[in-house]
């Protein structure tokens, strides 16, 4: 598999005109050698050079991640001394012997700490942005990833369910995101979850990026759940909204007019369309109903190893959807002082258009029906 | 609390021939402005000149986060096209109004991706390492900081015993780590921890860096948990080895060596020496044992809103010890392919020396004391 995919970078980054690739601890690292690290203060990087010759920098205690399967690799490892770093970068350097060329690098992994070290080892080499070789690598899922976000997506809604049974007024957002992640967990998820689950009653559920609070979920609340699991390193990222008790009847409207959105847009996508036609579909349903002002933010963004990844579900992306990708249908409307909803699903692009991971009921339903 | 912090900060700029820093999200951030942001994909960049002026550019999404006490930062937010990022990072260039001068940054926090943009805005500007200052900045803990590590330590503690009662022989790595989990979410430890919990039986011990598998539970095996949980930001980090029904006899003599490597280390220390003193004190326990090379990696690190920070405790740091810096005693022995040992305390500098945070017996003991 390992070998497949380097093949796949070697022509992609011809393309590109790159001559050689900087990769740090993360998917790109995971997809391409299995190598996983837990990035902290010390700097572990892997140089790919075109011609197939990579090297890698890492603290002497990690080298033993190195297995027979990553003979090609040449290791320079360094000691518990920051002033030995150097020394290891400078080696690497060496056995790249490049006095020119162009490296790419991953812009949201690539720290200032590391490109200090790059620059001072291969003092000819331009290093720029990569990211268009490294998304066209990873942005098309085959089979055995797509199994991956399919389990990553019932783990997470069975947890749910799990969960709902067990909710009662009174019961503070964290301790319901606290229960959510337990039942996660308990339900077979990684540790790594995409992010920490967003539970936001009442008002909170008009803040798009809530983080859990002690506000009490009460009768007449709206209650955003936005949450997802991890499985092999592939994520799920779902969002339901519910109901307690009697809500306002302009909070019943918007979740009608959510879940309109949300099936537009997924029944929009297919190869050959731009993934702004997705958002732009979406987006043409909540402008119809008024409420276009409150929709804040882009309809979706792609979904994997990354919670956030291409493609980018925004009006102005014209990146060509083609069978493979997989993203989030999100749409939202947030009314500040009263209340929000959010209805998110995950979907992957198919020969014929969008199909769901997920399949939980999308309607804005009474907290009632779910509770034991 | 972040006006005094803050003009500690510029005093530390004014010492360190800074005119101002660049923070990224992450613990210098929240020290100085209790502003959070879940980092992916979109660059947020707080900009400090050391006349008091801060600019913030951030996703428009996010702008809630700017309370009444963020006033004196001005805000420059994007949209989800990021065609538009790159314009309010000039505007915020031009709000700064630099041609010249040295910013420093956070070396393993500032990005590639945010680094382009920063001296697109600032082209006379030298970005350059921070590390100094910021680490004078947060090295000594306050009362306050200090109750937050206390607890996260308790928190640790009581769901590691609460984990023990439910051991039993023929669990796997991974069920015990999903468990001690779920107790620190249950005994009030945040969401985010330090680290995920390392749990590794038999040979597995014998890595520091061991990832929780499928490896089960076996009587004959040493069983090495390295875990810890936050409170309110704050971290505990902590390690104890135990044994399950009879096991090697040069496992538990490894361990006695071990636990009175981590009694002199915590002894060693205190203010007006330097890091180094720890583990060298530590070290030599283990060297005189004639276990040295079996000892492979540094006695400790600091800990604190990271899991690792200043001062790092490897023989050659000549940072002075002082009140309030709090960090790791962690000394190993790793035999491959029989186990290993560490015995790992979190300490707290006091005028007199060294004050330990966590207190659970430190022998290396039989699970069977424990188990229900």
């Amino acid at each position: 598999m390992f070998t497949e995919r380097m093949e796949k970078l070697v022509a992609l980054l011809e393309k590109s005109g790159l001559d050689g690739l900087v990769l740090n601890p993360g998917p790109c690292m995971v997809y391409l050698t299995g190598l996983h690290f837990h990035l902290m203060e010390r700097p572990v990087v892997l140089l790919i050079e075109k011609k197939g010759s990579s090297v890698i920098v890492l603290p002497e205690l990690e080298r033993g991640k190195l297995t027979e399967g990553h003979a090609r690799i040449s290791a320079f490892s360094y000691g518990d001394d920051p002033a030995t770093w150097s020394a290891a970068f400078m080696s690497a350097g060496k056995k790249i012997g490049l006095n020119q060329g162009r490296f790419g690098v991953e812009p949201t992994r690539l720290r200032f700490l590391e490109l200090a070290f790059l620059k001072e080892a291969l003092p000819g080499v331009d290093f720029v942005d990569g990211s268009a070789a490294l998304e066209a690598l990873r942005v098309r899922k085959d089979a055995g990833e797509l199994e991956k976000m399919r389990r990553a997506a019932l783990i997470a809604q069975e947890a749910m369910l799990h969960t709902l049974r067990s909710l009662q007024e009174g019961m503070t957002e964290k301790e319901i995101a606290n229960e959510l992640f337990i039942n996660m967990l308990r339900a077979g998820s990684d540790v790594e979850l995409p992010f920490p689950p967003i539970v936001a009653a009442g008002e909170n559920s008009a803040n798009p990026h809530a983080v859990p609070t002690d506000q009490v979920l009460k009768a007449g609340d709206l209650l955003l759940i936005d949450w997802g699991a991890g499985y092999e390193g592939y994520f799920s990222d779902i969002t339901r909204t519910f109901t307690l008790g009697e809500v306002d009847q302009e909070l019943i409207r918007i979740g009608e007019v959510v879940l309109e959105a949300n099936r537009v847009g997924r029944e929009a996508g297919k190869p050959g369309l731009d993934a702004g036609t997705v958002d732009r579909a979406a987006r043409s349903v909540i402008d119809s109903a008024g409420y276009g002002k409150a929709f804040i933010h882009r309809t979706g963004h792609g979904l994997g190893m990354e919670a956030h990844e291409q493609p980018y579900i925004f009006s102005e992306n014209d990146m060509l959807l083609v069978p493979g990708m997989t993203f989030t249908v999100e749409p939202g409307i947030y009314l500040e002082g009263k209340g929000g909803v959010r209805i998110e699903d995950d979907v992957v692009v198919t020969p014929d258009g969008l199909e769901s991971l997920t399949d939980m009921p999308r309607e804005v339903l009474p907290l009632e029906n779910f509770m034991a």
